[in-house]
């Protein structure tokens, strides 16, 4: 990996990975993308559907689920087994050399547990940016290697835990600003941030802080998207160039929300 | 890696990954031999009893089984995810940079599909040591990361494929002697090869092309034993230094069956 150049950091989600028409699509785009680039995927309906048939029941507190020790095993078949390696045999058909990996291989995304105050969440990981293994990050997009990362972490005393795929996508995009200038890419089942979510032309194309906080004040932003355009002004202060909100297909056509620091205007 | 090192590959099968002391002490173990080493693991009862509890039916032809579609997800969603994955994390904890892996990740395994005739037995991959990513490995070893490899394989075009854990070991070892000396060692829940079946006294502690012939002829060797000891002897011709069948408590003290060539003698 040359000085000079970018890294592409991908997050994929549940809506990508179900639908095998739209997953064949978004392989053949991530293969086009130039190298260096690390793919981070969401889990999909296979651990809800694979939970349900083993009878593992499902504990939600406040609308999220716990996740005890049955639900851990079935998350890491899933996630670090099926989806994983399933999406790598693509991409290497695709021509990408890709590399799957889980936080714990090589130390990559060490996490911390969860407190279990005020509501234990079971066996879920909190990433600390700073503790990602960046020398080995480094190591294989170097060598041309494509990580591609599914959201199970691990806590370095033997416990695997169970991550949110946003928070890996964030984190690994700020470790990686350290080696090279960093895009974030969230893609998803539209086409950025709109305006109005029902007019896909209606598209908000670029977000920096201060046109963030007219938006806000303007009410146009849904609430649904506040969390993830701050946590996406987050990961720009934190270092990464710039955070893209996109559809999946707009991968390689740069449609989509830019969301970057002022100065960068 | 420095070319005077030794690399160490060792072999598990499901009796040390289903007894949880057994696997807790091999940990253990594999966590203090010395740098480099790789790891290879079969699968264990997990894959048929989450078989079993999906309802997915064994279908066997001469005692062998059958990998369709539905296998073979079960078997990657067990060995390439709760079983390397869980390895992983206890590894780390032990002190041990493990770094899980399956053939096709960074196509370090490349595989070829069975040949359906006479007997298609399904997704079953058969594997050329030459094809194997010797120079990603290296990387890894150099770096200091210790792979652990399910068993699960790719053929290049799309499909992950099921492989023998013993074949993997026997090319990754192959593979490696091309970097190091390699050791490759198969771990059971026997002492080693042995004179009587039922006398762990009884261990053969070398055996060479010439001594296996002898002790074929006198029969001396049980029927089971004699595929494991002929590719064994497969191996060192084809590069590996020596091929040690003992015991998972036994990886670190030197006992076991040592299998070499008779010019090392």
């Amino acid at each position: 990996m040359k000085h000079t150049e970018e890294i592409r950091v991908v997050k994929i989600g549940g809506n990508v990975i179900d639908n095998p028409e739209t997953l064949e699509r978004f392989v053949r785009h991530f293969a086009q993308l130039p190298d260096p680039k690390i793919l981070i995927h969401g889990g999909g309906k296979l651990a809800t559907r694979l939970a349900e048939k083993l009878e593992i029941p499902t504990r939600m507190v406040d609308g999220r689920r716990i996740t005890d020790e049955a639900t851990l095993e079935v998350v890491t078949m899933v996630y670090a087994g099926a989806v994983n390696k399933q999406l790598v045999a693509k991409l290497q058909e695709a021509g990408c050399n890709a590399m799957g990996l889980c936080g714990a291989d090589g130390n990559l995304i060490p996490a911390t547990r969860r407190s279990p105050f005020p509501v234990d969440y079971g066996f879920v990981g909190d990433i600390v940016p700073i503790r990602i293994n960046t020398d080995l990050l480094h190591l294989l997009l170097k060598a041309g290697y494509t990580p591609v990362f599914s959201a199970i972490t691990h806590d370095g005393q033997g416990s695997l835990l169970n991550s949110n795929a946003d928070s890996v996508a964030q984190s690994v995009a700020v470790a990686a600003s350290t080696l090279a200038p960093t895009d974030l890419h969230f893609c998803f089942e539209k086409t950025g941030v709109l305006r109005d979510v029902d007019d896909p032309d209606s598209l908000i194309e670029e977000i920096t802080p201060k046109r963030y906080a007219e938006l806000r004040a303007s009410g146009v932003i849904s609430q649904g998207m506040l969390p993830k355009i701050e946590n996406a002004l987050k990961a720009v202060a934190a270092g990464v160039r710039r955070v893209v909100i996109q559809h999946a297909d707009n991968l390689c056509n740069g449609v989509g929300t830019f969301i970057q620091l002022d100065s960068h205007v």
